[in-house]
C-alpha cells in the first residue's frame, strides 16, 4: 500500500495532464474526428432501444442548451449526457479500446458534446479534451490491473466516469484546484457491475458515466470539495476497486498517447460482441461456400472469449449479439453484418439457425493455423464440405482495430447504416462529414445541426404535440 | 462462492419482504416518527452548507412535486431526494444504526419523502416503507461483513441506496417483477468511498444514494431490466463490494425488524461524531468542575474509536465536530453542545481551547472502570483535580441510543434547535409534531406544510423574484 507521498504524485500527474497535458496531434485528431462520428451514429441509431426510452420515460428533462440525440429537445448537460451516453451503448456497436478495458467513446463523446453545447468551444479544443480523457482513462485502467474487470467490475463505466471527468474539465478550463475536487468526486460516483450485463442496466452505467462526468465537473467548479487521495490513498478507488497499483497508473501518465499506441481505438465493424469479429473476418475472407454443402464450421479463439458469447441458441436480436454460432452463420449468408441482422425476427430465420447449429466454437491458448504467436487475440475459422475439402483462415487483426483501422468512407458508410432511415440520406452523410471533421469546426456547439430529425418549423399539429 | 440457487433465493427474498413484508408495529412507528422528525431537523440546519449549496449551485433543477427543504421550491423526485439527502447528511448530526453501519435516515427519509410528494401515500404506508427499506439495509451489511467498511467503502452510500430502493419501491407498490429489476439498477448505482470523508463529497454520498433509489424505482417501473443475481450473484454486489454472504444476508431478512432490536437507530443527542458521545453524556453525569481546578481529564474507549476522532487540535467547525478534546471541553463548559459550538469561531474560544489542552483520549479493550464487559461501546471520563480528587464516570449506551431512546419532547427539543432560527418558533414547534406523528396522517404529502420559510403568498415583490 503506498504511502500518501505516491497518492499525491499521482493526483498531481493527473491533475498536470488534465490542465495542461499536450493536445492530439493530426493523426489523433483524425482518430477523435472518426471516434465522434461513430459514436453519434451508434447513439442515434440507439435512442429508441428500451434503456434510453425507460430514461427519458422516468425522469424528469430539466430545460437546458444540451442536445438530446434522437429526440426533439435540449435539456441541462449533465442530463444529456445521461440519455445520449445510455443511447450509444444501447446497440453494443461502439468502439473499444484495450488500454481502458471497454468501450471509451460511449462515456467521453456525450460528456464532451454535452457540456460542448453549453461553452461552444473550438472543435480543436473539443478533440484534445477527447485526448486527454483517453490517457486519463488509460492511467485508470492501469492502476485497477486486470482483477478490477475479473472481479466483476464494468470497466467501461467505472474507468470512464473519471476518464471523461478529466475531458470535460479540460474542455470547461476548469482550474488545478477545481479538476483535484472534480477527479475525487468522480472517484465516489464510479460503479457499475458486471452481473448485469445482458440487461438495460448494462447500457445505462454508460449513461450514468457520462453524467457523473459532467457533474463532477460542474460540482468542482462550484466549489464541492473532495479528497486529494480520492484516487490513491489507501481508501481510494484504485485499491478499493482494484489493486491499487498508483506507480502504474503514474506509468501510463509518462508514457505516450494511448491513440498513437498500437492498443487505441478500435471502431466496430459489425453490430455484434467484440470477441466476434475477427471471426466474421475470417469467413467473409474466405470462398463463398453452398450452405448446404457444408460439413461443419470450426472457430478457434482465444482462452477467454466465450465467457462473452453465451448464447448457443439465440432467441432475440440482443442475444444475437453475443451468440458465436448465429453470428458465423450470418456472415455467412448474408456476406455482411448489419443492424438488421440482430433483430428478433432475423435470429429466427431458418435458414441462418440451421446452418448456426453446424457452427463450432472453441478456444485455445495456441492457434491451430499460423504462427504460435499472437497479440490481442486471434481467430481461425475452418470450413469442412460435405466432399472433404477445407477452407480455412486465420484474422488477428480485424478491420477497425486500431492496427486496421476503417477508412473516412467506411466511417460514413456506417453513419449512413445507421442513420439514413432516420434522416434521410443527403443529412447523414453531412452529419458524418460534419461529426468526422469536428477538428477543424469554430464552433464545436454546431456539432448536432444535422441530427434533429424534424427540422422542419413547427407545424400546428406538431407544435401542439 | 454460492451457485445461483442462493442468489435467486436472495432476490426472491428480497422482493417478497419489498412487496408483502409485514408494516411496523407501534412502538416502531413511533420510532420511525421521530426518525423522521429527527431526519427533517438536521437536513433544514444543514440545507445551507457548502455541499447541498454546491449541488443546487451546479445542477438545474427540473420542475416537479417533490419539495426541495430549506429552498422555495420543488423538483422532481429524484432532484429532491439528491438535495434533501445531502442537506440531510450536511451536519453529521443524523442518526446512526449498527445494524446497517452507518445512517440510514439520510438516504431512507429524504428518498420516502421526495416519492410521497408525487403520489400523497398514507402516513402508515411511508412508515412501514421506512422499516421494509432499513430491514433489507440490514440485510445487505449482513451480506457484505465488516470487510466492506474495513476496505474503504462508505456504507451509508452504497447499503443506503439498496436499503432506500426497497423503500421507495414498497411505497410506489411496484410489482414483484418491477422491484427486482429495481433492486438490480441500485446494486450497479452503489458507490462511495471513506477516502472522501472530512470534504462534500462525503455528504454528497448521502444525496446520490437517495437519488439512486428514486430512479432505479423508477427506472423499474419504467420496465427497464436488471439481472436477477445483480446482488447475490457470482459478479454481483455483495461479492464485489463485500464478502458476499448470501446466506448471511438471508438469514437477517429471516430475522426480527432492526426497529425492534437492541441494534436499533441511535438519535445523535449531540451534533459531533457518534464515537464522542459516550463521552460527552460521562461529562455531564459528572459533577460540574472549576476549570482552573482541573489537572487532567482522561477518557478511555474501545479500540477503534480514534480514528474517526482525528483532530487533536481543531480549527474550524467540522475539524471540532471530530476532536475528542475539544468535544469534551466543550461539554464541559457549556454543559451542553449544539451546532452553535461548531462554528470556526466557537472551536477558537480560548477557554475551551485551553481547557482541551488538559484532556488526554486512549483506546482500550477493556474499561478502566467497571465491568471488563461492554457491546457497542463504552467511555470512562475521569477528572483528576489539582487537589487530588477524582471524579469518575462510564457510560455504554449514550443518550439517543437505541437502547435510551429520546422521548417526544427531547426530540421535539432538538427539532426547535435545528429550525426555530429559520422557521420561527411556532412553526417549529408545529412542524416538530407533525412529522413525529407522520403515521397518523392520512395523506403523508403534507409533511411539508410547515417547512416553508416563506408561507405568505407571494407579493409582486417576492413573485418577481
Amino acid at each position: 500500500m503506498p504511502g500518501p507521498s505516491a497518492a499525491s504524485r499521482l493526483t498531481a500527474a493527473l491533475i498536470e495532464r488534465t490542465v495542461a497535458g499536450p493536445g492530439v496531434d493530426e493523426a489523433g485528431a483524425a482518430l477523435v474526428g472518426r471516434a465522434v462520428a461513430d459514436t453519434v451514429a451508434v447513439m442515434l441509431a440507439g435512442a429508441h432501444e428500451p434503456a434510453p426510452v425507460g430514461l427519458r420515460e422516468a425522469l424528469t428533462p430539466p430545460p437546458g442548451p444540451a442536445f438530446v440525440v434522437g429526440v426533439r429537445g435540449r435539456t441541462a448537460p449533465d442530463h444529456a449526457a445521461l440519455l445520449n451516453g445510455a443511447a450509444a451503448h444501447a446497440l453494443d456497436f461502439d468502439d473499444v479500446c484495450h488500454s481502458v478495458k471497454g468501450h471509451p467513446s460511449t462515456v467521453l463523446v456525450p460528456a464532451l458534446l454535452a457540456v460542448a453545447d453549453r461553452t461552444a468551444p473550438t472543435g480543436r479544443d473539443l478533440v484534445d479534451a477527447y485526448g486527454v480523457g483517453l490517457d486519463v482513462g488509460a492511467a485508470v485502467w492501469s492502476g485497477f490491473g486486470p482483477d478490477h474487470y475479473a472481479r466483476g467490475w464494468h470497466a467501461t463505466s467505472t474507468v470512464g466516469v473519471v476518464a471523461a471527468t478529466a475531458g470535460v474539465a479540460r474542455l470547461l478550463r476548469l482550474s488545478a484546484a477545481q479538476v483535484g475536487h472534480a477527479l475525487g468526486v468522480a472517484a465516489s460516483f464510479a460503479g457499475g457491475l458486471r452481473q448485469n450485463f445482458g440487461t438495460d442496466t448494462k447500457v445505462l452505467h454508460a449513461g450514468i458515466a457520462a453524467e457523473g462526468a459532467v457533474r463532477a465537473c460542474l460540482l468542482g467548479a462550484a466549489g464541492v470539495t473532495s479528497e486529494g487521495a480520492a484516487l490513491g490513498g489507501p481508501l481510494g478507488m484504485l485499491h478499493v476497486l482494484g489493486a491499487g497499483d498508483v506507480e502504474g497508473a503514474l506509468g501510463a501518465l509518462a508514457g505516450p498517447s494511448v491513440l498513437t499506441g498500437r492498443r487505441g481505438l478500435n471502431v466496430k465493424r459489425y453490430p455484434c460482441c467484440y470477441f466476434a469479429h475477427r471471426a466474421v473476418d475470417a469467413v467473409l475472407e474466405l470462398p463463398v461456400p453452398v450452405p448446404d454443402d457444408v460439413a461443419w464450421i470450426e472457430v478457434t479463439v482465444p482462452p477467454g472469449s466465450l465467457s462473452a458469447l453465451k448464447y448457443d441458441d439465440p432467441h432475440t436480436g440482443l442475444e444475437g449479439k453475443f451468440s458465436g454460432p448465429y453470428v458465423i452463420a450470418a456472415a455467412m449468408l448474408q456476406r455482411e453484418l448489419t443492424l438488421a441482422d440482430f433483430t428478433d425476427a432475423a435470429v429466427a430465420r431458418p435458414g441462418v439457425r440451421e446452418l448456426a447449429r453446424r457452427v463450432r466454437w472453441s478456444e485455445s491458448p495456441t492457434p491451430p493455423l499460423g504462427a504460435a504467436e499472437w497479440q490481442d487475440g486471434y481467430a481461425v475459422v475452418r470450413v469442412e464440405h460435405r466432399d472433404g475439402r477445407v477452407d480455412q483462415t486465420r484474422v488477428d487483426v480485424p478491420r477497425g482495430h486500431a492496427q486496421n483501422p476503417l477508412d473516412d468512407h467506411e466511417i460514413e458508410a456506417k453513419f449512413r447504416s445507421c442513420t439514413e432511415h432516420l434522416l434521410g440520406t443527403e443529412r447523414a452523410i453531412r452529419a458524418a462529414r460534419r461529426l468526422r471533421t469536428i477538428a477543424t469546426a469554430e464552433d464545436a456547439s454546431t456539432w448536432s445541426v444535422d441530427l434533429d430529425r424534424h427540422p422542419e418549423p413547427p407545424t400546428e399539429e406538431s407544435g401542439s404535440s
